[in-house]
């Protein structure tokens, strides 16, 4: 191969054994989204540069794949969706709320590569503008869920839950600061987070009192009352057992759990938030979602409370690997055809392949003229079900062979009744 | 709405109405395309610049959204997939031949946004490596046809196919500089034409010879004799018996037809080429391909014959929407769950929209707390068949009320029973 035209780092080509489970991991969220109600939208992948720096602030600007078009527009590819999303919601006043909306969306962050984190992925999004109240968090939670369930994951993944009201009345007037302290303590370790909590200025007794804090984890029955003692407020407490009820009530309990030091890294995020965490602890957030009520009216719209989740495919591809569910896949094809001869075998071998894919089948036209035996032979390794022949003997008799690739049976019949021919084999 | 974050011209927000259709068309493509036996694969969407310029020479830099990543290199937003899908192709040389690969991407081209044509777009794209053989051009085409039909479009369109060999042979060794001009006819006219190609050398009978060429149009059988006349060689004459031979196999003859002034714009087709056009020419190509034999070596393959096409999703919107086909669709939940009171009749509320989900339905929780009322007027309008409310009395009596929205029939139900009883009520 030759240099210079290799792809770039951090991006993928993806070849059809593994595309064929992406394809059903894909249409698995667009189905479980449905089932809660979820519509689909879709947004640029390319936008004004500002839009982020708008609502993320500066931070993530060094993280995007930023850059000025022809017309000396500074531009990025999105490294999320929620800002253009939430400028659809302020654009469309017309549209009665909630607005329930998912997108399945390419996206772009120029970060260091590394197992999970890729520099182009796919995320997965879930979001629901217009309620103020816990069930909507409930419902996005529960959906992440259910998809994650869908997939196979039930019992390797937890879905820590945090609130940043609750953490604001604990903390202090210096929880705006405390949080990214917090957020990178999983990263940097104990050591790092008590020097930079004292760069911070706080006491040595202070900043074992964060630590104490982040350590707070587990179902919220157990620790609603340290949450309590801590300092959260009564109507705060009552938005976590709301929250925790409806969860409850969807057979989540044994799933989700509180877990302080969950405070997710960006600043919008107001009110309850959310990351679900394989079990083992060995990845990145799998999703990572939470309120963000202000977002909406910074962007023009009217205030719009919102909350919704992302999720990347690159730490649910590791996943899914490593619990052995990836690649498990039928064959392309439910019949390969071929013909020897001339443009009258040809003919009718191309009217024996629309009339099986006519009736629903998965059907391979020979494209190479190789010797059937070698088409077969391919056929079989590739678990291809059944073969269509068409000779010179066939085709003067108006027929097709249809051999069962499995039984090695044979029979010879018109090209009319070879769909139902085909069925039979197939179902027996 | 504040200035400077509005979406860049020439790119798409698209909302619920519009996506749900997308959505059908996006997997209706992936259906037709498995059923021919083709395997998706994905490529990055940003590459190396030079990519492009290798394949497609200089012409395509220029309408290019490329730009220096942060490390200094010449990347692109790409313009079109093939490149990225050869190299694909010249890294597997293990993958047994022919390969059979079909891919659904976005797309970027930095042109004056009109009609059908955007800066950021959906493509579809099939392409068949492996075999020099005129079925699997035949196999593309058909694809593209089932796709169109499969979509409601089957009296909408025609496919004019080419053959760039019969067309070198015929206009002589200035063909490679007379294509573009032919190419270029249908958007400047005839006067025009005929400068270029006088601007080019040309005396005006020869200007005039050439816009015959052009002219000649027809279903194979009734243009072979013209078509060989004119200086097509034998064996390119056989080659398009066999390509129709195929075709009207595929009963594909009223849609498929020759028309010389089909010469593809992109430098590096060979052979075989062909569009879908909207029978009533109003808009540019729905599809576009043709045989790109040279261009997986250049990648660093081993020579590979290959065919593909690319179809955008503008276009096909646009025939879409002309012929009435776009944006009939079922509501999106089949039910809504509500409730009145407090704790238990919330919880009550989410076990009854996980049953129903479970049982396969599409449900909407009720997330805003409004009166019922309110819920079940909009639940009507927007064509919602099921209602399940939870109130005191219901609760009480651990049941939920299920009404059909449709007939005004409501009944109660434990929760358990409930999955059965809305079955019945969708069923009948």
């Amino acid at each position: 191969m030759r240099r210079g035209i290799e792809r770039l780092r951090g991006f993928r080509e993806i070849y059809p054994e593994d595309q064929r489970v992406r394809r059903r991991l894909f249409q698995a969220f667009v189905e479980v989204a449905q089932s809660f109600g979820f519509e689909e939208v879709e947004a640029p992948s390319v936008e004004p540069l500002e839009l982020f720096r708008l609502k993320s602030g500066e931070e993530i600007l060094a993280q995007t794949w930023s850059f000025r078009d022809k017309g000396g527009r500074e531009v990025t590819l999105v490294p999320e969706l929620t800002p253009s999303i939430a400028r659809m919601v302020a654009r469309r006043r017309d549209l009665p709320r909630p607005l329930k909306w998912f997108s399945i969306a390419k996206m772009w962050r120029y970060e260091e590569p590394q197992a999970g984190r890729l520099r182009e992925f796919w995320q997965f999004n879930a979001d629901i503008f217009g309620s103020p109240y816990p069930e909507a968090d409930a419902e996005v939670i529960a959906l992440s869920c259910a998809y994650l369930d869908r997939v196979g994951l039930r019992s390797q993944y937890e879905v820590r839950v945090s609130d940043r009201y609750s953490m604001e009345a604990i903390l202090g007037p210096r929880a705006g600061e405390i949080f990214p302290i917090i957020d990178r303590m999983p990263k940097v370790g104990e050591g790092e987070t008590r020097a930079a909590l004292s760069a911070l200025g706080l006491s040595d007794s202070e900043a074992e009192r964060v630590l104490e804090i982040a350590s707070v984890r587990g179902r919220w029955e157990e620790v609603r009352s340290t949450v309590k003692r801590l300092g959260a407020p009564d109507y705060r407490l009552r938005v976590l057992d709301e929250l925790f009820l409806v969860l409850d009530s969807y057979g989540l309990g044994d799933r989700v759990i509180v877990d302080l030091s969950t405070v997710r890294g960006l600043a919008y995020y107001t009110g309850i938030v959310y990351e679900g965490r394989d079990r083992a602890g060995r990845h990145r957030a799998i999703f990572g979602g939470g309120r963000y009520d202000g977002v909406v009216s910074l962007l023009g719209g009217r205030e719009t409370p919102a909350t919704g989740m992302g999720m990347g495919d690159a730490v649910l591809e590791l996943m899914l690997r490593e619990a052995g569910l990836w690649g498990l896949e039928a064959p392309r094809a439910d019949a390969v055809v071929m013909w020897i001869g001339g443009d009258r075998e040809l003919s009718l071998a191309a009217r024996a392949a629309a009339a099986l894919r006519e009736a629903g089948l998965r059907v391979d036209l020979e494209v190479m003229r190789r010797r059937p035996s070698r088409v077969l032979s391919r056929a079989s390794r590739e678990g291809v079900r059944l073969a269509v022949i068409v000779g010179e003997e066939e085709a003067s008799a108006g027929e097709v062979s249809l051999k069962d690739l499995e039984s090695g049976r044979q029979v010879r019949v018109p090209v009319g009744e070879l769909p139902s021919a085909a069925r039979a084999l197939l179902g027996g």
